[in-house]
C-alpha cells in the first residue's frame, strides 16, 4: 500500500472552466478509487483532437467544469475493492473505452466493443455511483470519457486500464492509449496486408501515419498516401509512404487515379478522414479494374431486363477499412456490384485492439524496434504549458504533444528508486538519429 | 483416343431459335475442340434461372440460335492442341466461369476472377477464334457462357472444366456448376459462421438454401431464414433452417425484428435476393445493438459539432454477404457508423470457389455425407422434355431440375464397362428416404 491510499489527494489539474477558453492549471482533489477503480498518478498524457473537440464544445451541451485528456501513460498509485489485476506501482495505459472482460462482446474474440465499458462522450461521471472523483473546494469537475489524464492524479475503472512491461518508457508508449493504436491495428489488425502488397491511405494526420506505420511494419512494398495537403507528403515518408497523391491534383476521381497507378487497384485501402468522399474512394479504389469486369455488369443488365451499358466496374478481391469518425448526416453509397466483384469493407474501432488484451504486445512491437514511436512525437512541454500543446493541434503543427508532469516525475524517481528512471523519461535523453525522432520544435 | 475424336460429331441439341419460344430438339453438329479446348459429353443438366433470363432476352439485343445450359456433369470425350491435365473419360463439371491458372487473379489467393475466362454473358464464340463449335445445315448456332451444356455434347474451354472423383455420381453433383456453390461457398467460405453461431438468410431459393446448407454444415445454432413467401419455411427446415421470418408480417423493418430475436443482430448474414432493400437489411441486421451503443454516435455527433440524437445505431462483430445480383441503378446506402461498429460487409462470386482448383473437394464434402444434394433436386426429365423443366422453374415450383440424357448414358454404359453405371446414374436408383431426397414430382 502507499501512504497516499485510502486518502483524498491534492495535486495539480488543467481544469477547463468553460468552453474554448485556456485549462486553468489548479490544485484539485482526487478521491480515493471506489470498487473496481484504480487511482492514476499520470506521468505523461498526449492531447488528441478529441479533446479538442470537446473543449470547443460547439453544438453540445456544455459540461463544465471538466478535466479533459484520454492518452497517457502512468502508474497504479491505490486500487478500490475487488481490483485483482493491478496493483501500487503498474505501469499501465489508461484507454478511453474498456474490456470488462466479462460481457459478450469481451468473451467474442471478434469484438472490442465493451457493453459495460464502451466509450461514452457523455458520460461525465463514474459509472459505480454516478459521482465525480475530482474536486475544488467541494465543487465537483466532471471527468472525460472515464480518464481525465490532464492531471496528476485521476481515478479510472480497473477495466480501461492496460498494464504494461514497466521497461517501456512512459513517455513514448503513452501516445498508444488512442490515435496511434487505432491507426495501426486498422492495418495490422483489419487490412492484413500482404508482404508486397499495396496499400493506400487517406489521411495523413496521425491516425493516417500510423495505419502507414502499420503497413510498413507489414511489408508492404507500395504505400500510397492520399491527403488534400501536399505538405504532408514530406514527413509520411518517414511513416513508409512511397508515394503521394493529392485529389486537388487530379480532374478525375482519386480512385481512378490510384486503380491507374496500380494496374487494377491497391489490395488494401484505409481511410482515417472521416470524409464521406474519401470512405467511398477508399472503397473503390482497392483492386481491381479489368477490361472482361463489363461481363458481371452486364449480367446485372440483362437479369434485370434492362440494356447493357459500358460502365466501368472493378472486380477484385481488395480490402477497404473505415477509420475516420463521419458526419451524422452522412450516406456510404456504392454500386453494390462493387461489393459483388469480391471487394470487402470493414469498420474498425480502437484498431480492433482489446486493450487490456493486447496493448501489452503492441508496447513489446515498441521494445523490440519493429514499431517506431518516436516519429509520431513532434513536440513536448511541460504540464504548465498544457495550452501551447492544444495550440500547436489547433495549428496543424505537430503530430503529437507529450505533456510532461515533471514534478511527479522526480516525486516518483525519488520514491522508487529500484525501477530506475529510464523506464518512465527518456525522451531526450536517448540519443535519437534525425530519422527516428523528428522532434520539430 | 475415342473414336469421334478429330471428328465433327452429330447429336441431339436443345436449340433456342427465338426468344421465349420453346427449345426445339435439333440434331447439330459439333465441331472437334481447337486450342485448349475440351468437347465434352453432357450426361445431366439442370436448367438455371439465368438460361431462363436470357432466352427470355427481354431488354437484350437477341442473340439467337443458341444453346444454353451451364450447370452439368459429363465425360470428357476429346480434348484440343495443349491441353494436358484432361483427358477422355475424365468426369468433369463445366463452369461459367474459368479459372486460366496463369493471370494474376488466378495466381492470387484472395481472387477467382480470371481475367481471361471471367463469366462473359455478351459472348457468344469461342474466345480462341471467335467462331461457334455448333452448327445446323452449316448455320452457326451460339454458345452461352462458354458451356451451352443444353446438348448432348459441347465444346469449352479446358480453363472452364473441372475434373472430379468419377466415384460420384454425376446426376447429383452436376448441380454444383453454378447456384448450390454460390451459396454454400457464400457461407463456408466468406461468412464463415462458427459452430454455434447464428445466421440469416435472406432469400430462400436454390441459393439461399444452399447458404443455409453451408450454415447447417458450419454448425450454426440458429438459421433464420427470410423470404417473402412464407410456403417457403418448410422446405426450408430441410436445409437447416430453424426459424423463419417473413418481412411482410412485421410492422418495423426486418432487420429490427431479427436483432430483437438475437438480442443484438445475427452472427452472420447472407443475402441471395439481389434486391437492394434485403442487402440493406441484411447488412444492418447483424450484431447488434446495446443501449450503451448510442455513445458512438454521440462521438460522430460532438466531433462534427451536431447535437446529439437518440437514433439507435448497431454496434458489434457481424459479417454479412452479398450473393444475390442486384439492379443495374441500384445503390447500396447505410450509414457508415454501421461499419465504424466493427460490422463487416463482403460480397461473393461462385462462393469464392476457384471451381478447378476447389470443386473436386466441394465433390469430397458430398461423397462423405457432410454436404447433401439430393434434397436440392426436386424434379428429373428426360432431354426431350427439357422444356418441361423450364415450366417448373417459371412456376416456381423446382428448385433443382436434372435433365438427363439417357440415350447417351446407355451408350457411355456399353462404352465402358469397366466404370460402371453408378458412377453417371444413380438417381431413382439408390434408396432415399424422404427426408434425404424430397423428389417432388
Amino acid at each position: 500500500m502507499t501512504a497516499t491510499a485510502g486518502q483524498v489527494i491534492k495535486c495539480r489539474a488543467a481544469v477547463a472552466w468553460e468552453a474554448g477558453k485556456p485549462l486553468v492549471i489548479e490544485e484539485v482533489e482526487v478521491a480515493p478509487p471506489q470498487a473496481n477503480e484504480v487511482r492514476l498518478k499520470i506521468l505523461f498524457t498526449a492531447p488528441c483532437c478529441t479533446d479538442v473537440h470537446f473543449w470547443e464544445a460547439k453544438g453540445q451541451t456544455p459540461l463544465f467544469p471538466r478535466i479533459f485528456g484520454h492518452e497517457a501513460g502512468g502508474i497504479v498509485e491505490s486500487v478500490g475493492e475487488g481490483v485483482t489485476e493491478l496493483q501500487p506501482g503498474d505501469h499501465v495505459l489508461p484507454v478511453f473505452t474498456g474490456e470488462c472482460g466479462k460481457c459478450l462482446h469481451c468473451k467474442s474474440e471478434e469484438s472490442n466493443m465493451c457493453d459495460l465499458l464502451r466509450i461514452n462522450t457523455d458520460r461525465s461521471t463514474m459509472i459505480i455511483d454516478g459521482k465525480t472523483r475530482f474536486s475544488k473546494n467541494g465543487q465537483p469537475i466532471y471527468h472525460f470519457l472515464g480518464t481525465s489524464t490532464f492531471s496528476e492524479y485521476t481515478v479510472v475503472h480497473a477495466g480501461c486500464v492496460a498494464k504494461i512491461n514497466p521497461a517501456a518508457p512512459l513517455d513514448k508508449v503513452c501516445i498508444l492509449s488512442c490515435g496511434i493504436c487505432t491507426g495501426l491495428g486498422a492495418t495490422l489488425n483489419v487490412a492484413k496486408p500482404k508482404k508486397g502488397s499495396s496499400v493506400a491511405i487517406f489521411g495523413l494526420g496521425a491516425v493516417g501515419l500510423a495505419a502507414a506505420e502499420g503497413a510498413r511494419i507489414s511489408g508492404a512494398a507500395r504505400i500510397i498516401g492520399v491527403d488534400l495537403n501536399s505538405s504532408r507528403s514530406e514527413e509520411a515518408k518517414k511513416f513508409g509512404v512511397t508515394e503521394f497523391v493529392n485529389p486537388k491534383d487530379h480532374e478525375k476521381p482519386v480512385q481512378e487515379v490510384i486503380a491507374e497507378m496500380t494496374d487494377g487497384g491497391v489490395d488494401r485501402s484505409v481511410e482515417c478522414t472521416g470524409s464521406i468522399q474519401a470512405m467511398i474512394s477508399a472503397f473503390e479504389c482497392v483492386h481491381d479494374i479489368s477490361p472482361s469486369s463489363r461481363s458481371l455488369l452486364s449480367l446485372v443488365c440483362h437479369q434485370r431486363r434492362q440494356p447493357s451499358v459500358g460502365v466501368r466496374h472493378h472486380a477484385g478481391w481488395g480490402v477497404a477499412v473505415l477509420v475516420g469518425v463521419p458526419n451524422k448526416d452522412d450516406a456510404f453509397k456504392t454500386h453494390p456490384m462493387n461489393f459483388l466483384n469480391e471487394r470487402t469493407l470493414k469498420g474498425t474501432f480502437y484498431g480492433n485492439y482489446k486493450h487490456r488484451t493486447d496493448l501489452p504486445s503492441v508496447v513489446e512491437k515498441y521494445l523490440n524496434k519493429e514499431l517506431e514511436l518516436e516519429k509520431f512525437i513532434t513536440h513536448s512541454v511541460s504540464f504548465s504549458e498544457i495550452n501551447k500543446a492544444f495550440d500547436y493541434m489547433l495549428k496543424g503543427q505537430s503530430i503529437r504533444n507529450i505533456v510532461e508532469n515533471t514534478s511527479l516525475l522526480n516525486t516518483f524517481v525519488v520514491a522508487s528508486k529500484d525501477i530506475g528512471v529510464s523506464a518512465f523519461y527518456n525522451f531526450g535523453r536517448r540519443k535519437c538519429s534525425e530519422k527516428s525522432c523528428p522532434k520539430r520544435s
